[in-house]
């Protein structure tokens, strides 16, 4: 069995990769469009030219690695994820599917073996949503999901923009070739962990993603009266958080409490002034629900909005909606691909739908679109502790690479694809 | 009469401090030994010392501007406020008091008359609290009922102790003489804005304060697990959000509606990691109660504790009881000659209690201490727009002026104390 990948290497990288933004308990802090970012991108970007690859860089920020194929004019194909972390994230979230990929396309390139189509690697910019809001910026403007005006008006607790943090990143890159926006891949390959403990329970390293839960966020701002917290009688106060309590609260019991499939989060809360002594006048939060039957998510999506406006009084409520994606499924006829290079390497794999998102969600709709997980130790992510085993970190790229290989090379007997590349509605290479 | 204090450089120099720190709204932020505060410092430094005053600086920040007196062994009168305002505070909180008490003090100065005993100005440190909890820290620790270490160790959001903040402030500042910590003044003078509306609602431009409302704080902490938001179960979550949800809520409902006297506030929230997809781990947080009654008080604060664990489940919680001070009652003979001064001058009275904190609270332990207050614009402050009027502001000082002037030349015709100054418990100037 042609190993394609080097495994050991991917790993070695891996651990890397992680010291950028390292923190004390294990995990990482690196956060879109930061100094870490840069950083990330400088080493990465040392590997893919060290080993042939062409960079560029598009205007949102997106980063490609291209191993140049025998025909420009093909659309290319495509692999990655993100190398952006949450604030208190893991060493695995996105550097896999990215480092995965890498080493895929750098294998084939030391191969000497030129492919029929360009071979791109991408890193996505803002995945995690965490500087800046929503999440899945990047591929959301690369897929025209997003205008690049309205990406780069998005602003962080700081007040500074993606378009001001974006500018800064790319100055410290003044070499690295611009790209336009946006381009119709062939197809779009994404290696993850599973974020969640399916593959861990049933004991298969392996997970071909049948599509991914839909998710909606909201940004929902209160308003009410800033006041000395010794002197301000209670009948007269507007107070932001104690309106908030009552709110969250209710949202808690009532949407959290919906069902086993339903996922409700308020997972950043920011208060103004935020002094001990000072009744709020402000308070922000956010609001991520999650679920894999569409018609659940968006009756569930109209009670946030009606119980932020049932709760508000004496404040006022701002309620705006920051993103939507409805559940969707993934390419069929990739999936088949994906369980059989599995299969012929004798790993074991199963069907899994996606709780969390991932930018393969908007590359989806552009063209056909799968991904591969990973088991997660305890199904833990965006927490330091976040672990995956390198037999799985070796397993999940091991097969992506079979799966890239093949898709490169069609007609090699060596790689011959046993199941034909072929979909109902569009195949991976028709284009 | 003589006018002793010049109330219009008054209201010039509230005017040049309030733009240190200014805010776009209006308002101030100059946080406790910030660089902000030492700007303040700067600006106060050279007036007091161009009027002939002698400064220095005690071990915990304190600020003193001395007119050294004929007899340097008797007990100073001693009389100020503070320097430092919340994140979005106001011109006047704390810089009214402290102004007021200098311009009263250069006027004697300037009149050439050495006073019977020292007449000290000062400017406590970190009397909000926003920065480093709780409030009112430099007079605690002057007076004793804090240890400077404790004080020393306090760390703010980013870690700073209040050791390192104040080492840095005080290197800023070489030739400011050093002073050893605390000593029992013959008095203790503070003039203050209401920070509430009764004066307003009166029509009466002075508060002779009776006393002020005890006041308990907390820093409570939910630790839950950190998860990831679109994959962790509902059923598996230790959500550290939902639980301050309900547990907020909980305390809004039954201790904010116990009563009209009782104040309740949670101020300051704060998350970990605070990322709009990531289960929250842990929310900090402050709790604020008062009461003038202090079998209130207590019972309440109680119910804060007991709450707090009741709705902890499926988290942890930490209660750590910051401060407690109970009700107070100022110096009743310091009281008379208050209102005596406000009468000489046919500027009417009324006696008020204080629902907000101040240092003179620390202060009464030690020595006779009362407050002038006066009123406010709607009873606002803590905020960009808190306001008061040019005239009242005038008032104050100028009955505050007389008040020292009074006790500073005991014997002097011209300022016979027509009230006199005796008290049951202790007279002002009996050391």
């Amino acid at each position: 069995m042609n190993p394609a990948v080097d495994t050991d290497r991917l790993w070695t990288r891996l651990m890397r990769l992680a010291e950028i933004g390292a923190l004390p308990a294990g995990g990482v802090n690196r956060q879109a469009l930061t100094e870490g970012e840069a950083a990330a991108w400088r080493l990465v970007l040392g590997w893919a030219t060290e080993g042939g690859l062409v960079p560029s860089v598009d205007p949102v920020g997106n980063l490609f690695l291209t191993l140049p194929g025998r025909d420009g004019s093909l659309p290319p194909i495509l692999a990655g994820s993100h190398l952006d972390t949450q604030p208190t994230g893991g060493k695995f979230d996105g550097a896999f599917g990215t480092l995965a990929a890498l080493e895929a396309v750098l294998g084939l390139a030391a191969d000497g073996c030129m492919p029929e189509r360009d071979l791109t690697v991408v890193a996505w910019m803002n995945e995690e949503g965490s500087r800046f809001a929503p999440s899945i910026m990047g591929s959301a403007t690369f897929a025209g999901a997003r205008s690049l005006e309205a990406t780069r008006a998005v602003r962080d607790a700081d007040g500074i923009s993606v378009g001001q943090a974006l500018d800064g990143l790319l100055s410290a890159f003044p070499d690295l070739p611009r790209r336009e926006l946006g381009f119709i891949p062939a197809c779009y390959l994404e290696a993850h962990i599973e974020q969640g403990p399916v593959l861990e329970q049933y004991g298969i390293p392996i997970g071909v993603v049948t599509g991914i839960q839909g998710k909606t966020t909201w940004a929902i701002t209160i308003t009410g009266e800033e006041g000395h917290a010794g002197t301000l009688a209670m009948a007269d106060r507007r107070d932001a958080l104690a309106t908030f309590a009552t709110m969250a609260h209710a949202m808690h019991s009532e949407i959290g409490g919906a069902g086993p499939a339903i996922k409700f989060t308020i997972g950043r809360v920011e208060l103004l002034p935020n002094a001990p002594s000072v009744v709020p006048a402000r308070v922000s939060f956010r609001v991520d629900l999650r679920h894999p039957d569409n018609a659940v998510l968006d009756a569930m999506g109209e009670r946030v909005e009606t119980l932020a406006r049932h709760h508000a009084a004496p404040c006022a409520v701002e309620i705006t909606r920051l993103s939507h994606a409805a559940s969707n499924a993934f390419d069929p006829t990739l999936r088949n691909v994906i369980e059989a290079a599995a299969s012929t390497r004798g790993i074991a794999s199963l069907p899994i739908l996606s709780a969390a998102g991932h930018d393969a969600r908007y590359l989806a709709p552009l063209c056909p679109s799968a991904m591969i997980f990973i088991p997660c130790c305890d199904g833990v992510s965006h927490a330091e502790h976040e672990w995956a085993e390198q037999v799985h970190v070796a397993a999940g790229a091991a097969v992506l690479g079979d799966v890239i290989r093949q898709l490169a090379f069609p007609t090699s007997p060596a790689h011959a694809n046993p199941h034909g590349v072929t979909s109902g509605r569009r195949t991976p290479l028709a284009q």
